[in-house]
């Protein structure tokens, strides 16, 4: 089942005009991983509507393993989410101009999901590959997280066996060249390096290795 | 019910002489908030043995509103926690020497629980009393996340009708003044007002009001 | 002559009420640090005619001890800082809505004057009190470099004998509280603590000590 | 004169396997800028020796223009320096185990030398070009610094009509992924771009844009 991969990205948000998470589902879209063909798709950054179209997704092509991608503006490495929760809260307007505020994503669903990656182990194989990368304890509250909890909450429910989880990107440094100094920016070269690797170590890890990755705070 | 407050903090830890949580626990202790006495706590900063120390103060007070401190040293403002995981991941070994890596809190526990606190409401209060403070999307995986969720399933399934949640609070300045400059630091004094704004709000208001405070990423 | 002390604050600017440095000149004006005498000075936050300000009341007072003080809103810790340029530029407009780019502060004057005040010693004069404290590189090309240059200026060709320098204090709590988190601030209580710690080395110690205080970049 | 372009870039320091400005120096050295060709360079990361290495190569080469390079371990972006010091404080030993405490670079010289390179009009057309870049007040206290100031004291001295300055480079991936997260890097890819569309702004403008680029504090 694992043959085929669900690699998605987002449209633009927020008034960029790129989204390095569209450019990496785009970009590899039809590239295999092992014998494991990836399917990209671009979902709009809309709540609701994003998950419309995922789960239209999941029905039509039963991927044994999901990964999400997403854009976050405030970060210098590759981070792979731990946790979904069951929470909307927009800071900014979506593109679709929804700004929830404080509700459920799955009106009673589960507080929370984990990621069923093994997310240690893609850590640990992006660092030793050269690639800046950590775990993260938060997805946020926006559309990214929305998007995770969605699909996890989708495949805990509909989808037994698949697998799935989440992985923001830096800002390309087109992105960040035209923001206040100091953004930090990661090359689309070096992300696309970071998503195969993440891709091939999901595939062969089933059980996460015991490895730190936490935060004191 | 709500006239009794249990306000913890927890000892020093991570080679620290001090730890503001606790001071704020003892400085508080005895003191009211409207009808409300304040029972402070110090509790072990130690897996396991510090929910031991909390269920049996719950046990013993059994108060109606439960607030959990924990000394945040990277943050530069009063931070109230939104969710808590079922999650032990230590960076650092505990007060006893415990580093467990990806353990549940609570073996067979949900996968997260939200604070019960109107955590938007204390956020607003906190600002317009001049306090920096916002809403944190994670409370870590240490033994501050550890005891956030295990107070709040202490309450959801022993202590009906008994509300909690958990406020992150920077370092001291003198702690501050030993770390690598620059560290961000906070008078005590700040932080003791800070926690009776916040009491007073929690007692108050029930429902949270709809205002933002989420993270986008 | 060092019984006469100069301590100078700035008004409020960049749309800020307060100005923590203001409050604390006048906070400590006619205050003795062992012998000597503060007085106080609130300049404007103009170009040049905080300049105008200051010189008038060096001719008034004859100090043997000047600090200026101004606020950092970037910093965390109460920075000394070590070198002013001969530059003005100035990313917002200052009070009088004057914004000038890449001219000089005293034309035809040198690129740069270093503090003749005990720095390092001063910094762990504070830090050793438990204050946060730290060498910094550079105060900026704003209103703040500006009176520092234009100070150093003064007292090299103008007042010899006199010593002289330059403190960043960060955002009170209550500046903090109305900007996005997190914003480092502190409170005026431990500034004017540092401030007095600073001026009672400045005066004790006429050489610096030698320990380091340096930036990698 | 500006026919020869000098480019150094320093060795790995501090730990490092990699320094991206050798990297840069070496990948660049006898590529053309319009008329003019590169000589790369690697100095010794070496208080005074790196000074004599480079006034070796200006003796020989005698370049119109030169851009020396350094690694900025905790910036995110290029970052053109605005102003070198006369003043060494090593926070680490350097290369030969030496570390200066508030030495000065050239005894007897000026405070401060400002680069003569349009740095306003480099960062500009870095950012214009996708390249994220800002203007930096300080070069920090190191062998950058002493670099910096130690060129520009030269031109200023020996080299009539030539001109210099000095642009700090973010960390590599591949070094970022060694640190702990997060760490800001750029691909080497992108610093290449970066440093060529410098050159190249450096070649054609001789009187700096008039353009903001200043710091508050």
């Amino acid at each position: 089942m694992t043959s085929r991969i669900l690699l998605t990205g987002f449209e633009p948000f927020g008034g960029e005009r790129l989204n390095p998470s569209q450019a990496l589902a785009e970009a590899l879209h039809g590239q295999r991983v092992g014998e494991a063909e990836i399917t990209g798709l671009v979902l709009p950054c809309v709540f609701d509507d994003a998950l419309a179209v995922l789960n239209q997704a999941l029905d039509a092509h039963r991927p044994g393993l999901v990964l999400a991608l997403g854009q976050a503006g405030s970060r210098a490495d590759l981070t792979v989410e731990r946790v979904a929760i069951n929470l909307n809260d927009a800071r900014i307007p979506d593109n679709a101009g929804r700004q929830p505020i404080d509700t459920p994503v799955v009106p009673g669903g589960p507080a929370a999901y984990f990621s069923t990656l093994p997310i240690k182990a893609i850590v640990a194989d992006l660092r030793a590959a050269g690639l800046p990368a950590s775990v993260s304890q938060t997805a946020g509250t926006f559309v990214c997280n929305h998007v995770f909890y969605g699909l996890m909450h989708a495949l805990a429910t509909r989808h037994p066996g698949a697998r799935g989880g989440f992985m923001h990107v830096p800002l390309l440094p087109g992105q960040a060249a035209r923001l206040a100094p100091p953004t930090a920016s990661m090359a689309l070269e070096t992300m696309r390096e970071g998503v195969l690797i993440a891709l091939r170590t999901a595939l062969h890890e089933r059980v996460d290795r015991v490895v730190g990755g936490g935060a004191l705070d």
